[in-house]
């Protein structure tokens, strides 16, 4: 099997809301398919373990915002890579709350839908869940972003960090060398008598 | 509830087959996601009454190719705009066999997924199978198509097409004008008895 098929899949991506009692969480996700008509109803599918989809599980009822091409890396920092566990994930960004009381997008979402929980099914890795619409709305007129503009565009690159490690010092006055990563603060060259910050290193 | 919302839903297209004894068929479907992992599995949704996911229910496998961007509006006519139970759909089109025997194109396809079903769930208009990964392969380095360029690009655009009612039929010999829509075949010019065929239609 030829894992790199599974990256020719196509994804819109979504942040996904919920409360459950007092805590509202969102997470993102990036498997949001209209499965059926009258009434219309989404599958997504959720890695276990996180708090959003736990929270589903308890309230029945979630909200996906679906991304458009405006959204920015910090929507995705703030909703993917940190857990609600230890943070408001809804502090400081602009939202609007639909009639079930749930988050959504004010920005960066080109629409809205409201669901409750008619039946899930637990996957090992993930737990999928569909939901009748209950409410949608268009909010944007932005094309949706794909999980492969993500990767290709939003995603910030890997950058190539030098790696040098220094292995001495060496006087610019005089080109005395001394041996060690690190020059004391208060050295001084016993050849010219300059201090410490007239060193330069020396990369191995 | 804001229908136009739906179309804000990122997807892909797929050929989605099956064969049952010797029945073999396909049909196009814009509803294929991985759900979870270890091991693989996929999501689909299909129309029910449809003659493909019909025979899945029977034979239990199916298969994905997943269309890139070089896919003509043909293949969505072949596959998506007539019934199996009329033609064979696979009869004149390139295609390859997987190792359960079932089909999967040979061109327009950047990947292709071989699949059993582990569960189905039958959702009045659709029924939505969950299918483990058994193949998975990369078959060309174009970009997977998405629903909404198929909209967009491939799809042909509805033309004007003049709804021209005939009133009569004018002789294009001597003038003469028949009344009515339909001029009879054997019909000869009372006035210079030419026949049907050197009349005009008079549009209303």
């Amino acid at each position: 099997m030829d894992n790199k098929a599974f990256f020719d899949l196509v994804y819109g991506v979504c942040m996904l809301s919920t409360k459950y009692e007092d805590k509202i969480n969102g997470c993102i996700i990036n498997t949001c398919v209209q499965v059926a008509n009258e009434p219309a109803r989404l599958a997504i599918s959720c890695i276990n373990g996180n708090l959003t989809p736990e929270l589903i599980k308890k309230s029945g009822i979630f909200t996906l915002s679906v991304l458009d091409s405006t959204v920015t890396f910090d929507v995705f920092k703030r909703f993917g890579l940190q857990s609600g566990r230890d943070v408001d994930k809804f502090e400081g960004i602009d939202h609007l709350l639909d009639e079930q009381g749930l988050p959504y997008l004010a920005e960066h979402a080109d629409a809205m839908f409201s669901c409750k929980v008619v039946s899930s099914q637990d996957l090992g890795s993930h737990t999928l869940f569909i939901g009748e619409v209950l409410d949608a709305k268009v909010l944007s007129p932005e094309p949706p972003v794909t999980y492969g503009e993500y990767h290709s565009r939003i995603k910030p690159k890997p950058q190539t960090v030098e790696q040098k490690k220094i292995k001495g010092w060496k006087c610019s006055i005089c080109g005395y060398e001394y041996e060690g990563e690190t020059l004391p603060e208060d050295f001084m060259c016993p050849w010219c008598s300059h201090p410490a910050s007239d060193f330069e290193p020396i990369y191995e």
